[in-house]
């Protein structure tokens, strides 16, 4: 059984789509960051870097004790390595599949939720940010979209490079930038919304936090976030 | 033979510790990026994204065509697998070198590179990114502070986890931190640094772009590395 601490996000439906998708049995436990659900002992011996979605294994590859799996790149390799499925074995595909999980996980992922901190949760009034991360995100997009232009999936095969990039696609919205003008993107994105684990593994959950209106937060809840009750969580243990 | 595409910077210094750990034929390509070296249509069939580090093995893994191999993560898995070194074969610490890995991608590399960037880079007045930045990278520090405590590396064993991270922990110093103030990875840091491998991997570049001056850029310097310049590269194709 894998126990997957998720929230509705791109990061936590990347692991729920996964799941669906290679059919291992599971169980989603909701987390609520604004509460702070993130933030205590408990769940940092599972993610110690106390961000989400994070997974627990009891019956891990190679036995013995449970395993605790943090970061939703690590988890994509790590339920690509048990189920032996979604990681290409052709060595070149195998490759391409690494490099597209790699840039969402350090470009396309990161950049992105700079743009949506600066543009819905930050003080008002940054100029620069929202546009440094705004046009790096429409950047990133044209670099997605000359990939789809040549291949039908980032690795050729559907992918957990694919399973990576798709729902940060789809958070494009929140940021104000739209699908549509990018036609080989759009096409990519309407095939594997199609596929029935993608609508199971988004399911019930698919259509929080894509407003693009900004969040009214309590101070408590900022902090819980982006605030001292966040930054100092590491010093808890 | 291996063509690395090389700066001096934290993820260059990546693929340039882990050929000489593992000793596999390479030669450096130097690319100054303040003239603009990656945003040529040659370098675009390389590394579609337009960063540094990418490599082109001539001889890749199942053979065929030259394979170019983008972001310093995905080479990393690439030159693990190719050489059957430092991605551990127990299931849990190849499960935790990857978690590391991807925490380096996804966080201490980004996250810090944000705070270079507002710094040292960015227009002056920019108070709230600066603090969001650093103090998220004192954050990621005490996250990595508490793994070297209770273990010697990020895997129990050495590994391109702790290849991918100790790059960063060296970088700090040019964003005012000092890794005096955790003394796991002081200890961890020091260890690495001993090992001829990485003298030999950061060599004679090893005090490039780590002062915490502000450079003095011309516009078109500027503009090749977070200007126009770079963001209209990918429609150069």
């Amino acid at each position: 059984m894998i126990h997957v601490y998720f929230t509705p996000t791109p990061n936590g439906h990347k692991v729920s789509m996964m799941l669906a998708e290679i059919g291992l049995d599971h169980q989603l436990i909701a987390m609520d960051m604004l509460k702070g659900d993130h933030l205590t002992p408990a769940y940092r011996m599972i993610n110690p870097n106390g961000r989400l979605p994070a997974i627990v294994d009891t019956d891990p590859i190679g036995g013995g004790e449970p395993l605790a799996v943090f970061e939703s790149g690590a988890i994509l390799l790590y339920l690509a390595e048990k189920s032996g499925q979604l990681l290409p074995t052709d060595a070149r595909r195998r490759s391409q599949a690494q490099q597209w999980l790699m840039w969402q996980m350090a470009s396309f992922g990161p950049m992105q939720g700079q743009a949506h901190h600066f543009i819905r949760y930050a003080p008002e009034g940054q100029a620069y940010p929202i546009e440094r991360y705004r046009n790096e995100t429409i950047r990133l997009l044209h670099v997605l979209e000359g990939r789809l232009r040549e291949a039908e999936y980032l690795a050729e095969e559907y992918s957990i490079a694919d399973i990576a990039v798709w729902p940060w696609t789809r958070a494009i919205r929140a940021i104000g930038l739209n699908l549509d003008e990018y036609p080989s993107i759009r096409r990519w994105f309407d095939t594997i919304a199609a596929r029935p684990a993608v609508q199971a593994g988004t399911g019930v959950t698919n259509t929080a936090n894509l407003s693009s209106a900004r969040p009214m937060l309590t101070p408590e809840q900022w902090s819980n976030l982006f605030g001292d009750n966040m930054l100092r969580a590491p010093t808890l243990s």
